[in-house]
Formats: C-alpha cells, sequence, structure tokens
C-alpha cells in the first residue's frame, strides 16, 4: 500500500533581540501555525542559540505529529550574517559571534536551512508578499529601536562587502550633530529612531514615553513632543533624501514601530522628500503591509527558494517524507 | 567566387558637454582609430544632433572605404538618458530634449544601434577593461565638472525610476551649507567639483587657477589652495561615506580630471574613509584607468552586447555585410 506524499510546508524562524517568533508556511508561505517565544538573552548567547534549536527541533516534531511535512527551515537572523555560509557573524544585541547556525539547524534537524539577515529578509517578504509587490526596485526601511535598510532589487537584497550594507541609521545627515555609539556625529539614528524619540523627549521633559506616545502627545499638541517629533521626522527625510539622490527608487516602504504613527509621520516625510528631492523627483512612500511578520515571512521565502532550488520544479512535493538528504552545504 | 565574410567591428561615440569622441574598435574593444571633434552646443542643440549624426555617418563610411565592416553603433550621452527607448531625454549642457538617438543613428546608417548613460558606461567600461575587472560590485565617480556615480554590479548600473540614479553630486553633506544650483543647500558638488574648487579659490584669492592648479599650489604650501583643496576632499569623505554606509561596496573607482592628481587627492580621501567608515569597513579607493576614454569604450561595449544579444553566438561576424536588418525597436 502505497500513501500518498504529504505536501512539504517550511518552518520559518525569526530571532529579534527580545523576542524569536516561529511559523509553519505553506508551499506558498501562507502561515499555517505561528508562535512567539522570548529570546532569553540576559541569559548570554550560548542560551539564546540553544534557545533557537530547541524551538526549530521542537516545533519540527510538534508539525510532524499534526501530520504536516517540513521540508526545510528558514532563519531570519539580527546583526551582521553570512547568507553565504549561513552564519550569524556578530549581533551586538545578543552578543553571538560565528554561529554557524545552518550547519547546526541541519545536524540537529536533519532538514535544509536557509540562513538570511532579518531586515533583507523582511524586504524580501515586502517584495513578493507585500507594499513591493510589482515593484521590481524599492527599499525596505523598518524603523525601529534602529534604522536600517534593505535595497531591494528583483527579489534581493546586496548584503555588501562587509555583510554591512543597509546601515542608513548611521547616514550622518546632521553635521557636526549628536556623538552617536558608532563613534560619529549627526547620525540619523540619534534622532529618528524610536529609541532617540524616546530619549529626547526624555531629556526634553524629565518624563518618560515611548515613541509611539510621542507621537500622540505631538498631535495633541504638546510643544516638547512637538519639537522631538518633528525633528525626527525632518531626519528621516534627509536620511532617505540621501538614498532617493545615490539609487533613484520608485518606491520607499517604510516599517518598523515608528510606521504605525501613520499619517502623523508619513504626510510631512511626503511633503519634505517631494520638497527636497532633485527637480521633485521623489519616490513614492508607503507603509510595510506585513508588520512585524515581514522577517518570519521572509525567513519563510528563504526556505522555499531552497527548495525550489533543489528541485528545479518542487518536485520535495513529490517524495516520500525523510528521503530527502540535507542539503550539501556550499560555502 | 565567395569572399571570406570580414570580422565586425563598432563605432562607438561619446558626447560630452565640449567634445564628441569617436572610436572604432573590434570585437574585444581594443581601440582601432581614433578622433576628436567640438560639440559646437553653442550653435544651438539641433546643430548637436546634426553634428553627432553626420559624424557617425563619415566615420561608418570612412571605415568602410578602409575595409572595415562596422555591425553597431554604441552611443554614450550626458544628461537624462533613456537607454530602453534610445532616447536623449535631456542635458542641460547641451540643452537638447527628447532625441530618439538610438532610430535618428539606425535610420541614417542602417546600423543597430546602442544608447547609453555616459557615466554608467563609463563605469561598464572600468568593469570590464579597468580598475574594476574582477569585482562584481563597485561605484565609479567621474569627479569633473560636477561629481557623478554609477553603481555597478555585475557589469550593470540601475538608471533609476527617474533616469536619475547617481547624483552623489547632489547629496547634502553639509547641513545648512552653500546654495546650490539644484535648490538645494550643501551638496557635494558646490565644494568638491572641479568647478567648485576654482571658483572658491577665485573667490578667496581673486585669481583664476583651475582645480589641478590649485591643487598643485595646495601641495606647494599656499594656504588659500590648501583651505580649498581640504575642504574638497573632506566634502569628498563624506559624499563617498554616505554612499559607502548604504551599499558597502568592496571599491570605489574615482576618475576624472580630480582623479588625476593623484596621492594628494587618494591619501587623505583614503585615510578619511578608513577613520569615519562604520566600524572601519571603508571599501578600497583605486583610480580609474580608463581616463577619459571611458564613456567611449563603454559605447562600445554596448554596442558588442547588442551584436551578442542579436546573435547569441557572435554569428554577426558570419554574416555578409549588409545583410543585417536594423534591430528591432524595443520600447
Amino acid at each position: 500500500m502505497t500513501e500518498q506524499p504529504r505536501p512539504a510546508h517550511v518552518l520559518a524562524v525569526d530571532v529579534g533581540g527580545t523576542g524569536i517568533k516561529l511559523a509553519v508556511t505553506d508551499r506558498a508561505a501562507r502561515t499555517v501555525s505561528a508562535s512567539r517565544l522570548p529570546t532569553g538573552r540576559e541569559a548570554g548567547p550560548e542560551a539564546v542559540v540553544r534557545t533557537v534549536l530547541d524551538a526549530v527541533a521542537g516545533h519540527h516534531r510538534d508539525a510532524m505529529r499534526t501530520g504536516l511535512r517540513i521540508a526545510a527551515v528558514g532563519l531570519a537572523l539580527p546583526g551582521i550574517v553570512d547568507e553565504h555560509t549561513g552564519t550569524a557573524v556578530r549581533s551586538t544585541s545578543i552578543g553571538w559571534r560565528n554561529v554557524p547556525f545552518r550547519d547546526l539547524v541541519t545536524e540537529r534537524t536533519g532538514l535544509p536551512c536557509a540562513v538570511a539577515h532579518d531586515v533583507r529578509a523582511g524586504g524580501l517578504a515586502e517584495a513578493e508578499l507585500g507594499a513591493g509587490r510589482g515593484h521590481r526596485r524599492f527599499l525596505f526601511v523598518p524603523l525601529g529601536t534602529g534604522i536600517a535598510a534593505a535595497v531591494m532589487t528583483d527579489g534581493h537584497a546586496e548584503a555588501g562587502a562587509h555583510l554591512a550594507a543597509g546601515e542608513i541609521g548611521h547616514l550622518r545627515v546632521r553635521t557636526g550633530g549628536r556623538r552617536c555609539g558608532c563613534g560619529g556625529r549627526g547620525c540619523a539614528e540619534t534622532y529618528a529612531s524610536a529609541a532617540a524619540v524616546a530619549d529626547r523627549y526624555a531629556l526634553a521633559t524629565g518624563r518618560r514615553a515611548d515613541a509611539a506616545e510621542v507621537a500622540r502627545r505631538a498631535a495633541a499638541g504638546e510643544k516638547a513632543a512637538r519639537l522631538v517629533w518633528d525633528e525626527a521626522v525632518d531626519v528621516l527625510a534627509d536620511t532617505l533624501l540621501c538614498a532617493t539622490t545615490l539609487l533613484d527608487p520608485e518606491l520607499l516602504v517604510l516599517g518598523g514601530g515608528l510606521a504605525r504613527s501613520g499619517p502623523q509621520l508619513f504626510d510631512p516625510l511626503r511633503a519634505a522628500l517631494r520638497d527636497r528631492a532633485l527637480l521633485g523627483r521623489a519616490p513614492r512612500v508607503e507603509p510595510a503591509q506585513l508588520g512585524d511578520r515581514a522577517g518570519c515571512l521572509g525567513a519563510a521565502l528563504h526556505a522555499l527558494r531552497l527548495l525550489a532550488d533543489d528541485s528545479g520544479h518542487h518536485s520535495a512535493d513529490a517524495g516520500p517524507p525523510g528521503s530527502r538528504a540535507p542539503r550539501e552545504r556550499v560555502a
């Protein structure tokens, strides 16, 4: 008696500074199940690596138990990530260095694994499933604790010679401005990240409020909040203007916590870009569509690409479960 | 009696603000003959178009007379250039608008024609024949009357949504700085272009000297020249830093007149980039190798790509002269 082969699914994982998101998706990257757990980074980087691997193995087992066949794993990681060797090179938020995640996942689960940088993975997800659909070239810019960008071209983002492309939070848009942790002065992040907005508001008023709350208070007319918010938007406009002047993209897709402020961010930002762009050639500016699921969905898409690469025509669906050898390690 | 078919050559043309360069090259882009003539832009843009077309037709005839078979024409043009439609959209230095050069050349000569943007063509030439060989991703930055860049990836430079990518001369690296013709303030070009260096020196001293002479006087210890030169290098470093922070290229290839100042430009520029780049991740900085022939050689390479595209395996060499239909116009 031959069993009908079960269609393949992938397991996607997005490791952030504080939380780990997991999702099982089908071949169309539709989420079948999703969950979250804390990173637990206070226990040190080795503990986080164990937590990630345990979570992958656990979800793999759980999926099999419920009759799903996981055919590959996708991992989105923060910091400096080498997608070719599958290594987490460095993350200041977690503290790890040179963790060969691709190999570790494959050894633990027997599954092929794709490792991706979180921002570039988010960009891929927005390109294929979100605000970037139909645009062959755009910038994905998550505005969170920090500010970064993925320059998306035909569904691909270059990592750069030092795996450091897209660090637009360190564009020095205020000559001789505030000192930044990077050693520079006037970096965008020191004015316009969610963390900077909260810090500058606290400095001005002695009161704590997160960036979203500062935005609300600015909208309600509170003067100190307004000054901080307006400066953040102004700096952000100059930062995106830099990228626009260099790359002339058709579209900027803004995500992350700050983008949730909606028109209060987008209206003045669009106006400033139109006003400042060379000969008025401003790109469209649109909110990201996938929210905080972008990284996880990007990891799923990377895992699915592995299957497509391996099989040519998705033949992974045709093989019996368990028959697939781990993917060869390409250095 | 059958004649042995002659190997195909291409005719390459680089139209600048003041001069037109022409070259006949073989299939390996080796120059067989080269010449120059004035653009004559003082007679107006229509006259320049006529001059270009007459020069192309004349060189085509001359080449045939000497036994060379020209199989395609490549045209490198300044300003805003649409390579897909083969149109010179706009050039402020010449004054033309929407000149369909590809079609005009084909109508006049019967030859297929590729139209390219001069800076991007120069980048292609440096990628295949010059300082960029062996590097899949680098920036080509000609430092001349203005400052521009071509972001080269795998031998290709994106033109951008408004055909305006690479305008790094208008990166605003001095917050609230000098007014620029573009309407902005603090643009790199107002400090660091050859024109700006000459202007600022004249302003400071009442004496005229071109940028190369200012560089020499700075090296000789003249204080006013030194101030102007050092500021130009400082601004240039911040400009290239912007591009580095966003793209993390492995290499910057600097061309144009200013690059001829050699160590006086490259030494302080490399030091500043090493000092300022995020975590010391500075790209290598090298002089361009093709000098003012880069645009013309890039035009030749574009023409050669036409032949490769048309034939699959360079079968253009096999056909008798005159048998090739003009290339279909792809919009």
